[in-house]
């Protein structure tokens, strides 16, 4: 089953009841030193707010007429948005996740009316426990990125960003596992340059773009919770080296300065994962020419936010 | 000189180069525990955080052609707006700002490259002082609310309402010493339920409607740095009385429990003056119809964010 445009835009008219098309909004780019044309899309206020909600909702959608109940695994994002669809839907899920998560998304996660797991490690730790549980007790195992139907949900970002900024020349996405740049990638094809952006603690598709393969890597940092895969999708890895232009890494640091800079400059709150495109930028990782319409993918706020304030 | 909509969308057209045209989101009011069509307008996404920079602007921009520097009183928002203004203008501002608003609000003002001076008590008090400094000094008094170019500014928000949202209903507007509800009012006119909303401890608007005239209030409470007049505009009682439907009044509770509701459901941070409207529909003090489109106005967002967080 392959992902196109056309795969996703049929999930968008699925999963259309369910989402938020999260607006976009134009800001001067001197308000944060830079010079280009500058949209940031807020898919931070997105159900659940994280972009995870739409290929939550298109899996559980696309798999209504099973009785086994979803599994999940994840950094707290996907697991909090399969707890809520599974909530509006009816369903059961059981979601595992690991300890290192912030308190704040494991909270999120709880207050579903899911199963809930708390594994010892990073999310590669939960997502072997989520296997271990499937192959022991049955269940529907849904993975967080490397899944056509969680993919196509993402997509269903980039068919708005196409539509709400038909003039832009570069997306910056943000990589975890892949999911969400596969979908986006997918969406918008070579209507405009996309940028793939890590942070150097968690470079899952820099580092198998060096390689040339997919490759296991260590992760840490800040952003660990939500761009903290060891390993890139099989989907993903396809996906993107067909449309993706770059793949950036920034720092630590630079993300903290792009989280207080969101919230100094626009009042929005952004989680360290999501505050990757604006660090490109601010730290110079990314250089637009003064003419270029760049969109900032702002993909999550599942975060504590006196930890934004500078 | 007459607040028309006509002189509304020519000051709209000054000041769209400096401005942010700030999206709407629908959201599934379920979300929320509502049964109505729900449009939240997100107006703390405006530079310096809230709508006080299109008034700010649009009085500076009017008033280039003087030397003179410009001199403000306010709990915060207006004082930040005309501080940012003057800096981006090139201009000289002086702010009087009352020593019992949040921290938060008054390190914004300091941030700007204005002269600051904080006065014991509230915004009558720091209006006050300004008044005098003008008398004593010199210096072109922008007064927050009460003041053409600043009403106009204001209602350039409610033409973006009527473009973003065209089948509104009803609009909910909190009020302070009235400059935005004037500015909405005016904007709008008889093409949506125009409804404001203060709380019960600055009830300036409600108290005036009851007297049948304008009457001074006490105020105090939770929303006090940003709906804290204790007298309503001349220009806004005039336009309220033809244009606005109803004025409604929410406890302090209610605030933060919207507050509340805003972060958790759609991770957007609104401070406690923006948030009346939403704290009338989770109260109940404002019951829309199942079908009623309802737009709430989301002012400001000048606020410690951890505050929020319930």
């Amino acid at each position: 089953m392959a992902i196109t445009r056309e795969s996703i835009e049929e999930s968008a008219a699925r999963i259309a009841p369910y989402i938020r098309r999260t607006p976009v909004i134009a800001v001067d780019s001197s308000d944060f030193g830079l010079t280009c044309r500058l949209i940031l899309k807020l898919e931070m206020l997105q159900r659940t707010g994280t972009f995870k909600f739409r290929g939550a909702i298109n899996l559980m959608l696309e798999s209504q007429d099973s009785d086994e109940p979803i599994v999940a695994a994840s950094g707290g994002n996907f697991a909090f948005a399969i707890g809520h669809a599974a909530a509006i839907l009816g369903k059961k899920a059981h979601l595992f996740v690991p300890a290192t998560s912030p308190a704040a998304k494991i909270d999120r996660v709880r207050a579903t009316k899911a199963e809930v797991t708390v594994i010892e490690g990073f999310y590669a730790d939960a997502l072997e426990a989520s296997r271990k549980h499937v192959a022991n007790n049955g269940g529907l195992l849904a993975h967080a990125y490397d899944q056509v139907e969680v993919v196509d949900g993402a997509g269903t970002c980039g068919l708005e960003i196409l539509a709400q900024v038909p003039d832009a020349d570069t997306v910056l996405v943000p990589v975890g596992g892949g999911g969400l740049i596969a979908g986006i990638a997918a969406a918008i094809q070579d209507d405009a340059k996309i940028i793939a952006i890590e942070t150097e603690q968690t470079p899952t598709l820099y580092a198998s773009r060096a390689a040339g393969k997919i490759v296991d890597v260590d992760v840490g940092g800040v952003a660990v919770s939500s761009l903290g895969s060891k390993r890139l999708g099989d989907i993903a890895w396809e996906i993107t080296q067909r449309y993706v232009n770059d793949s950036l890494l920034v720092n630590d640091d630079s993300v903290r300065e792009a989280q207080s800079a969101h919230w100094s400059t626009t009042r929005l709150i952004v989680e360290p994962g999501a505050a990757v495109g604006m660090a490109s930028l601010l730290s110079g990782v990314y250089l637009p020419r003064s003419d270029e319409t760049v969109v900032v993918l702002l993909s999550g706020a599942n975060v504590d936010p006196a930890s934004v304030v500078s």
